[in-house]
């Protein structure tokens, strides 16, 4: 085997973290936003694995929920994936990876996997591709390797690793793994030169990680090899059987596995990497000007340093601060102190405890769907406006609504309604009327994005109130 | 003349200060704004001039922008308004407080004026009554009586008076105005116990007024006299002629008459006020907790002191910050440091110089009309969605547009439609369509609010391709 190698990706892309509040929420947290490009961070992961020469085509680990972000964004990015799992439950990195191995290896031949996280921000370059290369070569060699980032400050926020002896193939043994430091003691680490970052990337064997885990934790690999094996097929996912995946011990692959195996090496990656673990990362990331500020949308700062301002929409105007971040989406800002920006985790908690404040930790105003998706433009007391956009070609489930009736304007593009018996073309500035409990179904068969603004009527307008008679996304 | 003659208010209502952006705008500035209080600062002072032993039915000066606000808050406070005068332009405070003075005269007979601007913040007690007393008793003993309130602190943002002797009735001579003094020159002021802060208020009668501004500025009596004498008329609001009146200097009382006549008297006036100039009054107004937070609306404040959170539908989530200002309205964000609000002067600036964003610092959202109003909810490339509320008993004029053709979805009340002949009724979840061209009325002829959803469609959707045909409220 050679550097050369064609090695499977496998991305673990089931995180909600609610550092990145309120850009990130749990229906949509922050691998699928696209906060700082085009792209976001997971399409990124999809991206830095794309060369045919080196990849074949990526496994990404996930749960339901994301399922059809995943696939759609990868799509966008013009990325076919080999699979996509989905976990009934989360139950922590070794059985995510161990199902990600297991998938990949199921034609009973052996492979090189690369484990990636699927929201980091990683600056592709030489230093980059080298350590793959070294990485790949050590693991062709046997080696459980992991990217060990060279630390470019005295960082508390992540794990460390203190690297041994020269292991062959430009990679490190491990000497041991350190939990987050304080700030003395990432100093004396990085001062000691032989200390690096634990990055969450591995890359080894799909048959010596397995010998491994069968060795150290083999009831996670009796769990996720029954629920692969029990998996079912939904359209393009595959369902890990929940009551097999539940019994798999919830356990990190590190606890696991490298801090007790031998075969563990570090490969040393001097490359520009962030987790973008909070607010502060992605300013770090957002290439700060002069005075230290970071704007992206509409935005005004005067008089201002070390500030990081993001706005999807609102004009957000920023004046004789220092050290501030300032949030802003459709419903919710935050603003805090950019230095203390972890702490953004407590004021979610806070807002996660209080039943008035809870759905701003989950869901965004624009909600996205396998057809397009909406936003909610206003509330009243029985009625409520949307904006829908069905993509070419795509359409919504046949459906009726108990409680109920739809108003539905074209505004742009074309619309093939179902309403009842009848089937009619809608066009741009036409509407049609969808009384209460009427069966009916809305499609795009036009070329561009359909817009549609929708006004509900009724006693009840919760998104619950649907009974879905067919839907060729497969929900219920 | 005794101290319960009865005194005629006039009110100064046309200011547009920018200070308390992004909730002032231009068209809705902030004496109209319903900041800490189901009343708006211009209803506050209605209130305080409501008390039919001491006064008569006020005179509001304005401008025609705003003359419907002007008469449908009189109208929410229960205030009957002797007269509203609309002047073409600005001509600043001398020019308005002849125009007042000369239309509350106009019978030929003399009487007490208390002129008020609308836009101060006071808490009526015992001693702010007795003030008024002393300034009406002084003011009918021939004195142009101003009310110096006592200082609670060497503020450097208002003008102060130097007080002189005695002059009877509970009023002092003035010895000298003092412009906004710097630091050190307002702590000698307060320690040396004679200084008053300029309110902007004062008491005199009619004919002293306009004797002593035909001394000092006889051309702007000449102009506003012409002014008020060749008015129009039209519905309730009197127009001043624009050709006289803008043929009036432009020029301060204080500047014109207060610091010229020997008739200034100043009456110390020891009440809690405030001119809510910036956040940081309406910060102190807004009665600070131990931590010296103050919120409204929906918030979030942890780890914090020394903040203002005013929010009308945002949640504002602050964090480990001391020192900061956050107002949110539903298209822009201000973020400041409380302690320098008033360089929010210069952000509005910066949004006006910029073609983007000037529209930011003019109209709010939701805009206000004489028979309800209007808010946007989505504006997309060759379409707009509006909520409508229109009033019990209103209408909106007949009209058409040009450009654009328009659907109503009525999602509460009762809605009585002109489209070309025919005349319709529109219940709750009915709709209605307004081809391009078609002439139309809109009418709520039921008993509660009535909303629409609009969704225009068209080439150009601006306010003004609109032709008015027949308007109760007299709009071209």
């Amino acid at each position: 085997m050679t550097t050369t190698a064609i090695i499977t990706p496998i991305i673990l892309c089931g995180g909600k973290g609610t550092r990145l509040w309120p850009m990130s929420r749990s229906a949509r947290p922050k691998q699928f936003l696209k906060l700082m490009s085009d792209w976001s961070q997971y399409q990124k992961t999809l991206l830095r694995v794309a060369d045919p020469s080196l990849y074949a085509p990526p496994v990404v680990i996930t749960n339901a929920e994301y399922r059809f972000l995943v696939a759609e964004q990868a799509e966008e990015a013009g990325v076919k994936l080999a699979g996509v799992l989905l976990e009934p439950m989360p139950r922590n990195t070794t059985a995510a990876i161990a199902a990600g191995v297991i998938f990949a290896s199921a034609d009973g031949g052996e492979r090189l996997v690369h484990i990636l996280p699927s929201d980091h921000e990683i600056v592709v370059d030489d230093a980059y591709r080298d350590a793959v290369r070294a990485a790949a070569a050590a693991a062709a060699a046997g080696g459980l390797v992991t990217f060990g980032i060279t630390p470019s400050e005295p960082a508390t926020g992540f794990g460390y690793i203190r690297a041994g002896a020269p292991a062959g193939e430009g990679a490190l043994e491990v000497d041991r793994f350190v939990e987050k430091p304080d700030r003395a003691r990432a100093e004396e680490m990085i001062a000691a030169g032989n200390h690096y970052w634990n990055s969450g990337m591995f890359l080894f064997s799909t048959s010596v990680f397995l010998a491994e885990c069968r060795t150290f934790v083999p009831a996670v690999v009796e769990a996720v090899g029954e629920a692969v094996k029990k998996a079912a097929r939904d359209l393009d996912f595959i369902r890990l059987d929940e009551e097999a995946f539940a019994a798999s011990p919830d356990i990190s692959v590190d606890y696991a596995i490298f801090e007790k195996t031998t075969l563990a090496r570090v490969v040393p990656t001097p490359i520009r990497w962030s987790d973008l673990g909070s607010w502060d990362a992605v300013w770090e990331a957002g290439a700060p000007d002069a005075a230290g500020n970071v704007a992206r949308g509409p935005a005004t700062v005067r008089n201002a340093a070390n500030t990081l301002v993001i706005s999807d929409r609102l004009h957000v105007a920023l004046t004789d601060l220092d050290d501030v971040a300032v949030i802003a989406t459709e419903d919710a800002v935050l603003v805090g102190r950019l230095s203390k920006a972890q702490e953004v985790g407590g004021i979610v908690k806070a807002l996660q405890a209080n039943a008035a404040t809870r759905e701003l930790t989950e869901t965004h105003r624009t909600s996205y769907r396998p057809w397009g998706g909406y936003s909610s433009l206003a509330t009243g007391e029985r009625f409520q406006v949307k904006r829908l956009f069905v993509k070419p070609g795509k359409r919504l489930s046949l459906q009726k609504h108990h409680h109920r009736a739809e108003h539905w304007v074209v505004v742009r593009g074309i619309a093939e309604v179902v309403v009842g018996d009848e089937t009619k073309t809608v066009n741009e500035n036409e509407s049609v009327y969808i009384p209460l409990g009427a069966v009916h179904r809305l499609a795009n068969p036009g070329k561009i994005l359909l817009e549609v603004i929708e006004v509900q009527s009724g006693s009840y307008l919760g998104e619950d109130d649907i009974v879905r008679l067919d839907d060729e996304f497969g929900r219920k």
